[in-house]
């Protein structure tokens, strides 16, 4: 398959120094959970700018609520749905691109060689927080369109833009604009998988485990139960687990991953008082699912291995720790790897990078479960950057591949949706 | 030794029922470390209407900092010392009474079958937050002098009540009062010792000790290295110093403890997300040091354990924990057994209890270190209530040892300070 002249003329109009702006733009808006409003009203304005028919909503958590796929860990006094459209319903497929602005907090500034919350291109990379996670790719989709735009090409299908809060912890900015009808017949997550497609994404089960201890005067400990002391034995027992599951669990869409579906223990506070026995441990964490694993079963097996720690514990056993599935529940979610998306997304990044696509599974939990499960719009994640940059000091996005990603999401899109 | 019918008329002075009333009110006042002031107030304000000589004065914190013994872990935005004295300088010894009506946070009210704020009398004990550490033995103070007052018995020497603030977190108040000028040929600090006599007193060391390590998406945690991870050894290590410490040290007036000198962890915080490696984690604790221990010696054992289980870890070997002395550092603190003041105060338990005092060290760092260190001033610990009953839920003095300790303090100032 070679390009066609209108193909030629979308990628010719790819202006990379105006992705390169505004993804600085998106990166100095602070945007943590809770606290998008700012950058979803950039990106309304940028789609409405482009002359995008701009669908701007305040998101309802009344409603949100009740749905069974609603996760939120964090409070918000309020939030935006972005979604962008262009084409028309003219017998073409149609796509969404979907990203999120919220990004994960920084951590110790000291830990960063380069601001978190300021774009630096250095070197070919773009750093900052959320520069891969994933603002990088949020500004591949809007470029995408633009040159879509700038090429005056007229797509036969809608093609939406969605701009999304809130997948960090828990997916209720993609889920908001389910619910509010965006559905469509393919959609690409713009997620980091370092621009391999993926249809098949691990779940992600976020749990709060609170461990029971006794308080006592320092100087007497042994007269109190140290929860700080009771945490190691059930640590031990989830580490165990983590293993015993990923054995458990292989499948060739993960094979570069020793531990696709990872039990990560991320926060954890004891005690209320130096020179007091700890009377109470809290520790939250994410679990990771296979595509395919059933939520329930999952859980259920977490629950055990506490359960099993702590029958084998004089203390704990009268003193049950207290398992809660808190926050993020990302379900698995998987489409069949010869989908026509899939190959339209690979010839498109074949054309366009010179190379075939990877497929691979991801292991983290992202809002194309949502996509899938609750719109019933089969989806990849596909975008650039590596997840193991995300959460953590220096994150950076390739510049390279910001602009690979562009040109393959604006080629998928005109393939995808057609052109009149 | 029998009573005189001076003394005889001393103790029949006691008033029980007031003692219960003035406890009671100091447990509905919620002194936490840095909320002293109320409290202060109603202790000098009692001493006031006794007719005592009254000292009330702003602590200064700027001149206090200066000390080498000064200590504290809480900000505070004021604080008064409170000294009420009575008797004369007509050639008797002076003694000093000193309790602190600061008192540790109550933890989860929850886990109290008694609320902590607010004194239960039942099956003849007080329970509430501070009863036994340390209001029961203030309040025993304060009705000790009340009983030689309303006896109508002149003392010789000088005997001083002191209500002092920031003891659990490292003694401002009692250094506060030593600098202020408040010394004496003796001092009893009712501390809960079960009525014990102590000549000796642990000391105690707060540290925080801060654990690096480096942050990742939890989908690929093997990327990053987990803070929490690291505590583990290091952790191990220092329960294995504890019980190399409490064996190399050990002393007959500790006799009845298995962990004299108690390394306790009370307090632990680690990761920003629960989704993310934590990238530090930072707990805090206190380090008993035995009596005749050299505080620097007792700090490098501390410092050189973490060392080692870092040199042991591939990436604590690069990345050290940081040890701080932070806070409350306690010296110890030890008089002779065969001191006057331990002879006045068990010969006026004996009398009064009519079984002879036990004389033995205690486990917890207090202000008899100040005392003894700082002012020169020969002090026991004596006092109500057993220091288990202290810093847990359903904290507890018996109401047969606040008579007892109350009778006791009364003769031992009417025989130490000698009357006219």
């Amino acid at each position: 398959m070679t390009l066609t002249m209108l193909e030629r003329r979308v990628l010719e109009a790819v202006d990379v120094d105006g992705l390169l702006s505004t993804l600085s733009d998106l990166i100095g808006i602070r945007s943590l959970g809770g606290e998008e409003t700012p950058a979803q009203e950039y990106v309304a304005a940028f789609l409405e700018r482009m002359g995008l028919d701009v669908d701007v909503w305040e998101l309802d958590f009344d409603v949100l609520r009740q749905h069974p796929a609603f996760g939120a860990e964090v409070e918000r006094p309020g939030a935006l749905g972005v979604v962008g459209a262009m084409g028309e319903d003219g017998g073409g497929r149609s796509l969404i691109l979907n990203g999120h602005v919220d990004v994960v907090p920084a951590g110790d500034a000291a830990n960063w060689r380069y601001p978190p919350w300021q774009a630096t291109i250095v070197d070919g990379r773009v750093y900052g927080r959320g520069s891969c996670d994933m603002k990088g790719g949020l500004a591949c989709a809007l470029y995408a369109a633009r040159a879509i735009r700038d090429a005056g090409v007229r797509l036969q299908g809608r093609l939406l833009i969605e701009s999304v809060v809130g997948e960090e912890d828990g997916g209720a900015g993609t889920l908001a604009a389910v619910l509010r009808g965006y559905r469509a017949d393919g959609a690409v997550v713009v997620e980091p998988t370092e621009m391999a497609i993926a249809p098949a994404q691990a779940g992600a089960l976020s749990f709060q485990v609170t461990v029971p201890g006794f308080s006592a005067h320092g100087c007497v400990r042994e007269e109190g139960v140290s929860a700080i002391e009771k945490f190691i034995p059930i640590h031990q027992a989830l580490m165990e687990l983590e293993r015993a599951r990923n054995r458990a669990n292989e499948d060739p869409l993960y094979a570069r991953y020793r531990l696709p579906y990872a039990l990560c223990i991320g926060q954890m506070e004891a005690g209320n008082w130096a020179s007091s026995v700890a009377e109470r441990l809290v520790f939250r964490g994410r679990y990771g699912v296979a595509p395919g694993e059933d939520l329930e079963e999952a859980r259920c097996q977490f629950e055990q291995a506490v359960a099993q720690a702590a029958r084998a514990d004089p203390w704990l056993r009268d003193h049950s720790p207290a398992v809660e599935w808190w926050g993020g529940q990302f379900s698995p979610a998987r489409i069949p790897a010869e989908h026509p998306l899939v190959e339209t997304v690979g010839s498109a990044f074949a054309e366009t990078a010179g190379a075939p696509a990877r497929v691979e599974g991801v292991t983290y939990g992202a809002d194309m479960r949502l996509l899938v499960n609750e719109g019933n719009t089969p989806a990849v994640l596909f975008g650039p950057g590596d997840v193991r940059r995300s959460h953590k000091p220096d994150e950076f996005v390739p510049l390279d591949e910001l602009v690979a990603v562009t040109r393959t999401l604006a080629l998928t899109a005109v393939r995808f949706c057609g052109t009149r």
